[in-house]
This record gives C-alpha cells, structure tokens and sequence, in this order.
C-alpha cells in the first residue's frame, strides 16, 4: 500500500464524534494505521461507536470498505475463463442454502468460489456443517481454490489470514465492544471479504425477522441497499433478497443434520422452504452471471447439482457416501392437542440447538457435528395430540434441560383457521438492478 | 467495597448505547470491574463515546461520581474542629487564582485542602506554578496535610493516587479516545476527586470563552449546574461561578510571573480582574462555610492573607522570600500605532506561553518555570505606537519562533471610542443556592 498523509487518531475520532464526514484520506490513514497497531483498540473501540451512533455516509462507507481491502491480499479469478458468482448470507436459523446452492451454479458452468466462516452464536457456520462429513477439509491453498473452481466448477472453503486483515482485527473488537449492529460496519465487513476475494457477481441473502441478525425489515434493506451499493461501486455485480428469518428454514437445526436436509435437496426433494430459496438464489447468481433462463429445478430433479456436490466433497477429501454422525441421545416434545401449528420461532430454536452442542459460545470451542433439532412439523401444518412436533439431539444428556428452557413458548398450536403466525412470505423483496 | 451483582460489559455498553438508563448497580459494577481490570480499556472506551453522545441522566452522572469515590481512599477533616472549603477551577489562560485564595480564605478560620494538579496543554497548573519557588514540595503525607490545615488553616499539595484511581484511569483513556469534554465525564470526575478529598463545602469556577475548555456559555452553565447538583447530593455545600475567560486573567502567564503576581495581590495590588475574582471567590468560599460579611479586602490590604501565605510556603519547604527564577531570553513586541488594545484572545496567548516552555505536551515532560508571558497592555487601555505591548520570556531563544507564531492576530488595536471585545464582564453569573 502506498504510503498515506498521517494524522491524528484524536482529531479523527472527534471528527466523527461530532458528525463531521471524514475524508478519503483520513479512513485511509485510519485503516492502515490500525490494522499496523499505530491506532489504538480503545481509539478504533470509540469511533466504532461514533460510527455506530452518528453514521457514514455512502462514500465513507465505500473508502471504509476499499481500505479493509487493501490492508490484505486480492485474489483474481479472471483466469479461470468462466464468470464467477458468490452469495452471502448475513445468517439465519438452519439456514443451510450454501451447500446446495452452491453445486447447484456451479452445474451451469458459472465458478462459485465460496469462502465461508464458522458460526458463533446462534446461526451456525457453513464450515461447521461439512466439517461432518468425514475426511472434508475447509482448508485449502489458493491453488487448490483455484484448481477445483476449474475442474469442479465450485468451491466452499475457509477464507485464509490474508484476506482484509483489517476487518478481522476490527470485527474481534466490535464483538466486544457492543458495535456490531451498526449497518455502515456490517456492510463494509462483509463486502470488503467479498470484493478482495474476486468474484465477479454476488447474490445478497440479507435476512429479516426475530432469528435473524436485524429483526426489523427496513433496517435489513438498509442493510441489503447499502451492500449493493458498494458492490456496484466496487465493479461487482450485486443484488440481494430480503428474506424471512421468523421460523427457521426447513425441518433441520444442526450441522449433519443440515447436511443430509441439503442431500435431500439435491435428490430433488427436501423441505419446500429450501428448495424455493435454493432455486431464487442460484437464478439471482447466474442471472448477474449473464445466463438467464437456465433449467435450475430441472439440474436438482435429474442429479446434476447431485453430482457437482459429490465431486466438490470429494475434491476436498470428503466422503459423499459416508454415515454422518448420529447423535447418542434424543429427546421427542409431542404437541398436547390437536389443531394446527400456528408459531414457530426461529430464535428460540437456534439458541436450542446452539445449547444441544451445534454451535459454540467462544471462538475456541469445538461444535459437536450430531447435535441439533429436527422439526416434524412446520407452521401451518395439522397436527394431533402425541404427534411428535420435534426432536432434540445431544451427545451429552445434560443439555436438554437449558435446550428445553430456551424453547418454552416457542411454538403454538391453535385452531383450525387460525391464521399462522410466520412473518409472511419467504423472499419479501429483491433489491439491485 | 462490597460485593457487587455481576454484569456483563458488552449488555451495558449496548443499553447506553441505545439511550437506555442505567441502574445504580450496573454503574458500581462498571466502575469497580474497569478499575480491577475485568472491563477492558477498549470496552470502556466505546462506554465513555456512548455517553458523549446519549448522556447521563442526573442520577446516573451522581452514581457514576460515588462508584469512582468508593474505588478508593476518602479522606476526612471533621477531626480538625473547622469548616473545610476549596475551590476549583476548569482551568484557564493566566488563572493563578488558587495561590492568593487559599491563604486569604484560611485567614478567617476556614481550613482550605486545595489538592491540585499539574498542568497538561495550554492550561497551566497550581502546582506547577508554585514549584518555581525554590525548595517548595507539592509532595507531602497526609497527615502533613491535616498537621498544615490545623496549623496554617490551608494547604495546596498534590492529590494522592488512592483519590478516586477510577477517574485517573478513565481520565486517561478519555484523553486518547476523543471523549473528554462530555458534561458527565468531566462533572463526575471532578466532582469524584473534591468530594473524596472532603472538603464541606466547595465553590466552582467554571470557566467559558475562548480560552476555556468548554467554549459556550451555556454548555459551561449546564456543566455548573451538574456539578452544583452532584455537590448538593453528596452533602457538600456548592456553588459556582461563571467567569470570563476570552481574555488572559491579571498580567502574566507562566510560572514564576504568575507567582510573583499572586504576592502582589496578597501584598493589596495586583491587576484588577485578579483582585476581583479572588475577593468574589473567597466570598464564596467563605459564605458556604458559613462565615457571610467578613473584610475579605481588608485581610489582602492589611498584609494577614500575606502572612498566611508565608508560613504556608514555608510549611511545605519553600522560601517565601527566594528570587524567583528569571527567564534568559526575552521578546518584547510593541503596538504599531496610537490608539486602543480592543482584542486580546486568551487561547493563542496560552498557547504561546506554552511553547516557550511555561506548559507540557506529555504528562512526563518537566516545565520550565521562568518561561511565559507578560502583559503590558489589557483591553481597554489606550496604547501608543511602539510601547510594549508584550514580553515573551523563555530560557532557550529557539522557541520565539513558534510563540510568534501562535499570538499572531490574537491581538488587535482599535480606534479610540470603538468597543473592547473582551467577551463581557468577568463574573457572568453565579449557580447554588
């Protein structure tokens, strides 16, 4: 990086503080100096809550967002001879859309380099999910990457150290310090890892509603515009869906679990939730792609999205055939009367299955692959009494009880005509060109 | 301290942040885990913007004040069988007013415990000042302190560490992180250490203009009544002034000149503005004692504040009757026609005399006491061309420069008949009871 003119973090901190734009050059200095460690964490900690409380404009945010960028490395696939074309999701319950969509693109010859994280909290992490699989690796080398975006057409693998440093060291300080809501923060994090990682067009799953990230929609399609936003600005061809996040997605919470829930949509079948968010995102991400009017359902029903996915797994030393693992104990909640599933929501069920051992509290902790919840019923469906509603899985007992608290009153069942109570449709709305 | 309900850091930092208020035992909890260190210096630091920016309700600011007095000593003069009253001022450009207050309100009985500071940017600092008398030492014990206050009836030392180490801390990291001049911060800090120091009364000099922390009179008044309030709370009697400081106070600046103006005032003369604000103090002072009516201008014209002023000198190894050092360089600039000083700003005056060397740009950095500046002329008098307008004094020639540098159009003479801008009177406005 070029050397940069040198201020003050004080007088970039009050700036902001008292609402004044800060310059390109400013940001610029500020990024720079603070991934190198000439900024303070307690001078970057203030003005992230300058930023949160005041705001940034559409340009600060863009500067924001293409200094994270240069503080690392920029991969190219340029060479590869085939568009590329990624998707991000900014997190939900059982929100496992990745692992088929994924394969499915790739079918039509468009390259999805998918760098991936782990999850913390109570969304959980696409790299957590395939870690079930025995023998996948999430680590591999940029010319692994590349080699299997060539051969395979797709990838899902962990974004390396060099990608925006900056965000990294910035996002651990966020965590902490009570920032990480801020929508100028949000955004510049996630589009400063998807523009250094090179791809060509990429599909936004913003999500809305009481299990996602922001809860309220119009704070997520501030969110979805000002991503878009910077992607076009950044020469990435970007649009996203808002999309609800009040019940979980599919019948499955967990990382095996969510695994062969994807396999059954890759068979042509699973949940119908899945399938229709699968197919939206793969014809948004071949449609910036360039390539219109592709048989998306058709490459789920006839096995060819199937064989993308086993040769992908395979590629990283995956077994697509292998048993996923099985959790040791299980704990059925029956509904107590009949009539129909009104409420289910997505929050409790994800705080659930994280406290089953499927996700992890600190960075450190290990995920336990078998946990997790299966749904036996999804809202709007009859049920009766004694009928199993959903299943808590554990290999250790004693996590059922702090599962179980967390889902009292999480769902309801109500009579027949009663109007479900789910947030309304799935894909609320589409935002980009 | 007792044991405290426990807390998490980033909960309170979001419910700030979001304009919730928060309770007094999240306020204990805050204070006593950042002062043991399980609140990090960066999760402070977002706290301290969040307040900047969302305030503090009264009674938060009041808990806020008594959790950094419970972080440490308290000390106690109900033993000394007076009343106890001190001042303290915001700082200012000139402001020498502690050395001939203390011994002029001790003269009439009431104990005066002055613990002051050192100086840091263009405002100086008491102690500083006074350790240009030779073998002076700001250093003393505490039981020195009481033996002085029985003996003397006044004493001006340094604040011990075990005074509120809370704000010293928090003081710090404010300092680096751009969150320094927020009406709770500065209210609870001050507040924190004069109520710790326990005195019985107290009487502020709040300070507004140009060269004043807080330039706006009404943010100045708002930090008054704070302060006035978090007194009257904690069972000190309070009051404040609101003093004018858009021109330089008395004649001097510096550390020695200010000094040896400070005898002048104790020996009946001195400049006007000086006279004025430490006979209006001293009331003050006095009256909250409880001690209304008493010749305070006569104690300064018949020599009993000057004796007072000895033998406190004295009583901390100082030589009352020392030379006091004299600079080795001087400067003096002369007016360039007839007529009237109708300007002269306080703040480019401070800063000049601070890089003659009066004042210091990092806390370890020594002062040289003899550097400053005299004043010849004060708004308002009538000046002829090429009569001293201003002396700029310093041991090492090289710093002229900068001193020029910084005075240049902070002064400006007028035509006879055209209106001084001094900004008003010098005494705008008293806040208490």
């Amino acid at each position: 990086m070029a050397a940069v003119e040198a201020f003050d973090a004080v007088d970039l901190i009050r700036a902001k503080r008292d609402r004044r734009e800060l310059t390109t050059a400013e940001i610029d200095w500020l990024v720079e100096a603070y991934t190198r460690g000439y900024v303070a964490d307690e001078q970057m900690s203030a003005m992230t809550m300058a930023i949160f409380l005041n705001g940034m404009s559409r340009r600060e945010i863009r500067d924001l967002t293409m200094a994270m960028i240069a503080s690392g490395e920029r991969m190219d696939f340029s060479g590869l001879g085939k568009p590329t074309s990624d998707k991000h999701s900014t997190g939900g319950v059982g929100d496992k859309i990745t692992l088929p969509l994924m394969p499915l693109v790739a079918t039509f010859g468009v390259a999805v380099p998918q760098l991936s994280g782990r999850g913390l909290g109570h969304t959980g992490g696409t790299l957590d999910k395939l870690e079930s699989i025995p023998g996948w690796r999430a680590e591999i080398t940029n010319d692994e990457m590349f080699a299997q975006l060539r051969d395979v057409g797709g990838v899902i693998c962990a974004a390396g150290a060099g990608l925006a440093p900056a965000d990294k060291k910035l996002y651990a300080l966020r965590d902490i310090t009570g920032t990480v809501e801020a929508i100028p923060l949000i955004a510049s994090s996630i589009m400063s890892k998807k523009i250094a990682e090179g791809t060509s067009a990429l599909v936004l799953d913003v999500k809305f509603g009481s299990g996602a990230f922001l809860q309220d929609i119009e704070r997520s399609r501030e969110l979805a515009r000002t991503m878009v936003e910077l992607g076009e600005d950044a020469g990435v061809a970007t649009s996203a869906l808002l999309t609800n996040m009040n019940v979980p997605l599919g019948r499955t919470i967990g990382n095996a679990n969510e695994v062969r829930e994807s396999v059954e949509v890759l068979a042509g079948g699973g949940p119908a939730d899945v399938r229709e968010l699968t197919i939206a995102l793969a014809r948004e991400m071949l449609a910036l792609a360039g390539r219109d009017g592709e048989d998306v359902e058709g490459a789920l029903d006839d096995g060819r999205a199937m064989d993308t996915w086993r040769r992908a797994i395979a590629a990283q030393g995956g077994d697509p055939d292998a048993e996923l693992p099985v959790a040791r104990e299980h704990h059925v909640v029956t509904a107590d009367r009949d009539g129909v599933l009104v409420e289910q929501h997505a929050l409790p069920f994800g705080i659930a299955a994280w406290r089953l051992g499927a996700g992890r509290a600190r960075k450190q902790d290990p995920v336990q692959h078998a946990a997790g919840i299966e749904l036996h019923a999804k809202p709007g469906d009859e049920v009766r009494a004694g009928q199993p509603l959903f299943t808590l899985s554990a290999d250790e007992p004693e996590r059922f009880g702090r599962a179980l608290e967390a889902v009292e009153g999480a769902w309801r069942i109500g009579d027949a005509g009663e109007p479900v109570q789910d947030g309304g449709p799935l894909i609320a709305d589409r935002i980009g060109r």
